[in-house]
């Protein structure tokens, strides 16, 4: 039976990548989507995109009505602020925000410097990371987004954090290159294409708040996140450095990372000798759901670079809200989620 | 009953673009995909895309086998020097390439400057753009490929032509701004990122061998065609300047373009009176087999200027080759072919 | 004598522009730098190339002061509202906006939809392109900017005129491809990076207002101007189709280009039989006062392609006003303006 | 008495950056360019912004004739082979190569993995960054150049090693973002525009050579390079990860800073509070000889963030080179290299 789902806040990017993917779904009908702003339009008018795909138009939030399942597709703090009422309209919520991410009260008031507003929540929320939380997920009601840097970070880490070989005591650095997109749809002076073009420009050397979700996540407390603004529209490359607990030879990682991936249906392994793709590109993944990790190791040092690749409004967000709804809905895994990316682009 | 197809000339980026196709296509089977230098490489180490959806390896062209399909994407001349070799492995083809598109072998002669190898053959291929000859493809054994600009020239001048509105007296301009992927794999000095980062070079200002193509499909015979390499890897937009020939409102034309893009599943209209995406725009059509059309009228001088976008490597190479295999074989014309593209990208 | 000048908007991009180029110029001291949003800050904290250079910071427009020559770079009309009190603040003008630029004000009045606010001033400025009005400028008072459209058409236009080559019985048409600084320094959905990037926007197929520049400078009525956003910031390429009024030669048309070219410092012939830039190349030109020239013939069909490649900023705004000075004060007329552009970039 | 110079390996992005700065350097007269490939060709036909400037042609290497300062901008290695004939050619010498960076013969070998050619010769080169040897360049008469990548990171260190604020039992992580040029004016495969075109690649994750430059001039041995390739074509940015071996301030770091920079021509303090630019940005540091640092402070870890942006063929090589010059021969050390970069760009 059709799953009956609708889309608040589907005028930004990740509400547009989740139209993308819910208007192709074979089990789902795409029943409403909300923009307080483009009322009334076709939703190409705003994703140009879907051109011809739907005729539905975007509703006032204030008229959304009940359905099967809604996703959340809002800025910081509006999902938490009103969620009463949307678990009011519908039996099942995926919450792309960061809001109903982290368990803990007190690690969301230290990194977003305020209360949670509806702290009784928290813990009815699955982190909606089919790869560290596929069972939870199961047929559950409640589940969280994820946030692109933390999700490429978690991902370059767990292989290594699942086979015990994370030295603690030093640190864990890792640098993320991102896409403009990550700043979502709003026009700024910082996204003025004249200023953002050909930028490298240090977005947040320190104090990134995704840094919660990786200690959640991760359980590691030595990690120090750095997000550099790159000339790229969609994708994330996070690079981890991570000094090993022991002597480790590649043969090790390789066990490691194997391991870990073996489950996983978005997860790849890119390391070649040759070629231009020796590792993960997050340009190859633009629209796909796959994040690929890679590897290497400084031998003389124990120092491994461990490297992943994903499009942040794919597994950064949309691709892995879906993802979600598939498991808790009882749909194939990896339904609607097919894409695999072009090459070249 | 799967149809088993080859691909020979696979590691270039129609040959990849037309694996990325059919290894999703739900009716056939890929069997083969040649390439000389990446012989025993499997697909993935060229086409990095295609990481995990399937095991198999780049053969030697000399080993190519008996198969229902086969799709040819090699360089200029190669298909039609050895023609009867590959009619005697397979009952159908779609040859991607240049060597089969014209129905002259004068014409052929006049922009390729050399006599055609095999021009008995000539008559047996159909001009593989369903948007003109979509009823003599179906069942057909033989199609040819489409040149890229050409079509993007083609879909913006045919809904004037076929609504009679094209004065052939005073010129018809084109503009073509395109991508650098229309120049194929294979990297030079022109292609090098620090050179070609940026660019807007003047490629063909005159003399572009597309003009041929143009010709036999419009009828034209004034048809001015300027190609302008821009900073994109996949894409073309054809701006054709176009003076009528008589008074005409833009009611008359919203005419001309509905009456040609009714019947067309892969031709949309795009022009809006406000928003960002007013005319046809490639970088959102990238993986997509849409051409957009759009069109604007000089009221005080009668000039038409119609626009086409789309992405060179599908509805201007593979997206209408597989689009021809399935009207050839009978499946529905728009299996395999229902990606919509990206936004952002 | 040092030459105490005020830049009036210079904030905006031509404003940044003017004062990079005042700040090194031997024969000139930056007195004032008018903004609104930015007074009190230093030059740099808005253009952050000046950093280290100046110790001025931007005053608000009210304070305003004498000086020998002021720069208006405001938006449009608001140069010929005010322009009797900026008249009594200097002997000197340099206006970069439309505002001066026609000397008709039934043509202003057609293509900008108003009554020009300051007609009798028309007259009294000379337009500030040195390739067209050099001698005028030498000495005068009151100088107009330049459109960047406009002048790269019209240089790709003028050494067809001036030997007498248009037929003016075909159209003359021009795509015109720019980069985003076109735009200016305000903020928009459509310059909204992740839209921007990649582009290939149909800006103005049709109804650009430079056309009234290119019929006043060129007197030809027969020319047709597109434009195309492309993927760049700075610069743009001019292509212009012209059909020549009897049967030209190569040899006669290079007599034409050099015949324009010899007497300009700023103006070079481009057109090579081998290499990447055979062509005149905007990106080439970021921040050089050149603008480059090249042709090409289609011998079968009497077609001309007239290319003009240069920096919207520099030889399109700042570089042929800061030329203009020189002129008007003097000055060697090359001063200032010897940077040579950037290979690779 | 002006200084006649020749450029060796003038085809190259640094040898074409090297006649830039040289043939607009008012002391100086270039004599010679050498280019194996491009012999009798003019200098525009392969760095087409010199276009107008200078009739030399380039000559073959073997038809070099003496002068009084030889620029060496050859691939690895071939300096040291011919290191004699050079040194007979003319009593000065800058090497941009890695050829004589290292004064230890035993740090070549090990990341260069072959003996020196001329290990005699090292001692006789003095490291070519003013930053770290102005004293030593005075009057000398051979100068190495300096690596791109190792002077960025160099930069971001100096000012924590100088004020000894290192803490070198941690690991200092440095990740550096960079553009194609670095690679050099050959085309690739890697290097193909539509494969390397908003690429995010892992270029040297570990490994990395200019490691050597790094300990040999910080004094550091914990210091891990990570090289990523962006989109972009000049600039470099390095982002150190450095933890401070006793509790810092904001304002102890800015001491540190300013001490370093105080003295430096070309090293400007970039660290704002608000707007774009709020630290180092390569992009509009393009064909300017800044090396711009910033910082910042993550007070909860003691983690500093240092950044370094420069453009890697001019702080990075050919601007460090023709500053060396300046202070080898007497002239004003700035002298040439005034261009303060482009913004937008």
């Amino acid at each position: 039976m059709t799953l009956r789902v609708s889309v608040v806040g589907a005028s930004g990017y990740v509400g547009g990548e989740l139209l993308r993917l819910l208007l192709w779904h074979p089990e789902v009908a795409v029943i409403q989507a909300t923009s307080g702003r483009n009322a009334g339009r076709y939703l190409h008018q705003v994703h140009p995109n879907l051109r011809g795909r739907s005729k539905v138009q975007f509703v006032h939030p204030d008229r959304l009505e009940p359905c099967d399942l809604l996703f959340l597709a809002l800025p910081h703090g509006e999902a938490a602020q009103a969620i009463e009422r949307y678990a009011g309209l519908a039996p099942r919520l995926i919450d792309c925000s960061a809001d109903f991410r982290l368990r803990d009260p007190a690690l969301y008031a230290r990194w977003y410097r305020e209360e949670h507003p509806a702290p009784a929540w928290l813990d009815r929320f699955v982190y909606g990371l089919p790869e560290v939380s596929r069972e939870a997920l199961r047929g559950v009601n409640y589940a969280s987004g994820v946030g692109c840097n933390a999700t490429a970070t978690n991902l370059a880490l767990l292989p290594l954090v699942q086979a015990g070989l994370v030295d603690e005591q030093r640190p864990v650095i890792v640098e993320i290159k991102v896409g403009s997109s990550e700043g979502g749809a709003t026009s700024s002076d910082s996204s003025h294409h004249p200023e953002r073009a050909g930028a490298v420009r240090s977005f947040a050397p320190v104090g990134h708040r995704h840094t919660a979700e990786v200690e959640m996540i991760t359980g590691l407390t030595n990690v120090h996140l750095s997000v550099t603004s790159v000339e790229l529209v969609r994708g994330a490359l996070a690079t981890a450095h991570v000094f090993a607990n022991r002597p480790v030879t590649e043969k090790d990682l390789w066990q490691a990372y194997r391991a870990f991936a073996a489950t996983q249906p978005f997860v790849r392994i890119v390391k070649e000798r040759q070629g231009i793709y020796r590792y993960p590109e997050p340009k190859i993944l633009a629209g796909s759901n796959f994040a690929d990790l890679g590897f290497t190791l400084d031998e003389a040092t124990g120092r491994i670079v461990s490297i992943c690749a994903l499009d942040n409004l794919m597994k950064g967000a949309a691709g892995s809200a879906v993802q979600c709804m598939n498991l808790m809905a009882g749909f194939a895994e990896a339904e609607g989620l097919d894409f695999p990316g072009l090459h070249p682009i």
